[in-house]
């Protein structure tokens, strides 16, 4: 289910970021005797071929996607049914014992001490036991910057009646692309008991430029029709405005319906219209568009419940911090590197 | 041949680190109620399962890199042969119209009478035309940042022998491993004609930390023994040192081997040893170390002749140019976000 996301050692990926030409090295193509830069060119030849050869590895890769999503939706449908309060997992299946919070915040006797407090708890008013995990896609929500950016305020109540989000692979043979599911509880909102997104991409290279090809891309995506009931719609807003009559001088107030800021504008994205070049602003929320479609396929669909309670978070940060130790540790092991010509603590005083 | 990069739409790998809790949202697990916070360990133990069928997926992407390896082969040979000039390429294999420098830096006109200045020049002496494509790897070298830290100017010579890198992939069964091949042409400074350097890696979800599992890493490496000709070897040098004797007060000279920087320190890395605890300084260098050979099967191998010419170069730095302007657009978009409400421009003047 990842095949966009890096496949190996993380923390490697992309160090392509980390070169330039040094400075003082000064090379150009044009320099090169006629005969050298003929079999550059045949160089060049063999990778547009390269090229095509990595295109037809991404469609398998594609196919193999296909295969293991299959072998995942028995553990996310269970996820499904256990969020929703549809299925009560048994004891077994509960059982978790490197609890961390547990670990870090209480020594022992304090454990038990709470144990204690708690049966007590239990004892003087009935558990509170809400169905399944209440609210588990709107902690979500709530937790990612990527999504907590789109989301208002009147989003939230819709949001608690999202049961699911699923992504689906393009068939065999088809196009390939993706489309995420949002299921919904029948809500008060919206007829729709599912909105999707769809996202079309290209997995070969582009003839005017086959050296640029990194596998398959984001070129476009698709919403869909949300059916809100009368005066639901979050993503309009009513407006009144008074407008004064320049001839007469006269005051009358109008209402008129404006696009109001909402997450649930993500199933009406801008559209490319072919052949239309896009103002910047318009290309920049297409962008940020695709990767949040990229960000729900590849991190939060798989790993749902790492990003209600917050490890998924945790994990990037601590990847961060690790980063800037090893800047600094960079520069200690410059230094270190001079050491060997002036080393005086070499000297042998028996000598 | 390329597992460990990005799989799909460059430019959106990642995007978790853009994420952070939001300050004023704060949620613990051990704020849930006993029953939900059961239910989300079922979930956990749910995740737990999906990184065991992922690390699955991960091997078989190994094997699709082994069958796609063997498709790039005779490619990878060509060029080989055509970079150490045993093959001359023949006129259509070199036809390549797009080239760039000649379309920027020369309008029509101008080419034409270079042409003829070309034509007088060659009448006027014998073509320049060394054997295959020389200095290739060198070039490369010197191009890249991660490789030109580590080049010394002694090694240069050295590297102008280096015929061939190639990377080989651990067979089917066998622990994941890689191995970075460097083939070299008989030289005056070593016997060996390939000097490797094995990357070995896991692909298993680590049982005390299985949500943490992103794919297959490198673990270790290994170099191989340089058998050097004698008073070859770049990786030491011969120091003069001058020892005075404190009790006779007589000075002499004593020469001793120390380290020296060489690319070829990169054939003798820092091992791990189990169960000892690595200082920061080694772990960097191994971390570093890491990198460097994930680099050059992922970009440097597959893609030679794009950072012979630099294109490769240009790519990289363009992609973070493209980074910076998505940051501004991002302010120009939040200013624009807020205009809805105190638009008077839609007042019409006729009401």
């Amino acid at each position: 289910m990842d095949a966009n996301k890096d496949k190996g050692d993380q923390g490697m990926q992309n160090p392509g970021g980390q070169m330039d030409r040094p400075a003082g090295f000064h090379f150009s193509e044009s320099m090169l005797p006629k005969a050298v830069k003929r079999r550059v060119h045949a160089l060049k030849r063999l990778q547009v071929q390269c090229a095509n050869i990595e295109a037809k590895f991404y469609e398998e890769i594609h196919e193999l996607e296909r295969k293991y999503a299959a072998l995942y939706q028995p553990l996310l449908d269970k996820r499904r049914d256990i969020v929703t309060g549809t299925v009560e997992p048994t004891d077994e299946e509960c059982e978790w014992h490197s609890d961390r919070e547990d670990e870090e915040q209480l020594a022992a006797e304090v454990k038990e001490k709470a144990a204690i407090e708690d049966a007590k708890k239990e004892e003087a008013m009935p558990e509170e036991d809400p169905k399944g995990i209440p609210e588990f896609w709107l902690t979500i929500f709530k937790s990612v910057d990527m999504l907590s950016d789109m989301l208002q305020e009147h989003d939230e109540p819709i949001l608690k009646h999202l049961k699911d989000i699923q992504v689906r692979f393009s068939e065999p043979g088809q196009p390939m692309s993706f489309t995420l599911e949002f299921h919904f509880e029948p809500n008060g909102y919206f007829n729709n008991a599912v909105l999707t997104k769809v996202y079309k991409m290209k997995s070969e290279p582009d003839a005017s430029e086959p050296f640029s090809f990194e596998g398959p891309e984001i070129i476009d995506c698709e919403g869909c029709q949300i059916d809100w009931h009368k005066g639901k719609d979050v993503t309009v807003k009513t407006i009144k405005k008074k407008q004064k009559h320049k001839g007469r001088g006269t005051v009358r107030t109008v209402t008129k319906q404006v696009p109001n800021d909402s997450f649930f504008n993500f199933f009406n994205p801008i559209k490319a219209s072919p052949g239309v070049e896009m103002d910047e602003e318009s290309e920049f929320t297409l962008a940020t568009d695709f990767e949040i479609g990229h960000f729900f396929r590849e991190r939060i669909i798989p790993r749902a419940v790492l990003y209600f309670t917050g490890e998924a978070l945790e994990d990037d940060e601590s990847f961060e911090e690790e980063e800037l130790e090893e800047g600094d540790e960079e520069e200690q092991d410059e230094e270190g590197d001079d050491d060997d010509d002036d080393d005086e603590g070499d000297l042998d005083p028996k000598a």
